[in-house]
């Protein structure tokens, strides 16, 4: 039981700083917050940026429908109470990964405006600040629907699902989005480098 | 917008791997559930776990009562409704941390055994299962009662605290935890090497 000591470990019952497990691993924390519409792009954008970061020996994780709403907020459906509740937890959590020091990448449509709002304020009312990076995947939703990989939008057209975002619920666009990806024009390499490139500007990684 | 071309990125669509998260830090994701008694021990515990792992270069992070309550559980109560909550989303959150390849620490009195078990079920049952660690800080009431550091036990022994665990609230203690800490014995550095023992012996940290 003598391992730890031996290797000159300072006692200290204060909390690690975030700045020091951003140190040990050699990146800032913080939000990428993917939002647009469903079949947008943003589940690939996001898993191919964090390949793309693991590849380069970053720490990231993709929060998303898979790992949220069947676990999380598995007790939450889709009335607008609910969805309000879905992405404040979903922002709580990411601002934990965020102080954490990992860069953390949501995938969720998050249509209404002021729900993203809350999330940002969030970020930016931790101390300190956490950087929030409101992306804003800007596909046309006559492309979203001819993608339809699940099939969701024949389905909504169709009235077999009710409040669909796109068909019959809105979508509330960002004003001020950090970033714009127009996935439909632009090939999913070059949104990923875009997104990286963002990243290094900001000192969030290494330049 | 060429940087990330530039170095050899294999495009994947596919999600990232817990393993090759774990083979990026060099250490495996686990939750080590702290559980005991009001001023047992648990948070300083947990802090100098997660400072001797980071000196060690390990990535490690905390959720305890100051993250959690004022964060993604500031819309829970007390009842026990609310508490079973409470613990379902540490446990929820705990999960997405060890996916990520963190060692997660929680703090929590979490007094009840039905709810622990909860997490350690949603552990058990992630493919691959991920490690759950529950560790009992084993402090008499006497010993906590007599640290009261913040003068909780004081308030709940004069009646201005309601259902206060160790006073007019039950505490289960657990049946079969991984490890247990007895603090009013052993010194705090001790309690520390005996856990990141058991973290090499399960392999979660390099030998």
């Amino acid at each position: 039981m003598t391992e730890i000591k031996a290797t000159n470990v300072v006692w200290h019952e204060g909390h690690v700083e975030r700045s020091g497990r951003e140190k040990l691993l050699g990146q800032k924390g913080c939000t990428i917050w993917l939002t647009g519409l469903p079949s947008s792009g943003k589940s690939t954008v996001g898993f191919s940026l964090e390949h793309a970061l693991m590849q380069q020996g970053r720490m990231a994780y993709v929060l998303d429908g898979d790992n949220i709403r069947h676990g999380l907020n598995k007790n939450l459906g889709f009335s607008a109470q609910d969805r309000t509740e879905n992405i404040r937890r979903i922002g709580e959590v990411a601002k934990l990964f965020a102080d954490a020091g990992v860069i953390t990448i949501t995938s969720f449509v998050s249509p209404y405006r002021a729900d993203r709002d809350l999330v940002r304020k969030l970020h930016d009312e931790a101390k300190p600040a956490m950087p929030f990076i409101e992306v804003f995947v800007d596909t046309p939703v006559a492309v979203c629907e001819q993608r339809d990989p699940k099939g969701l939008y024949k389905k909504a057209r169709a009235g077999e699902i009710k409040n669909f975002t796109g068909v019959d619920d809105p979508y509330e666009p960002p004003v001020k989005p950090e970033l714009v990806l127009k996935t439909a024009e632009a090939k999913l390499e070059d949104c990923v480098a875009t997104l990286a490139h963002f990243l290094r500007q900001r000192g969030i990684l290494p330049a």
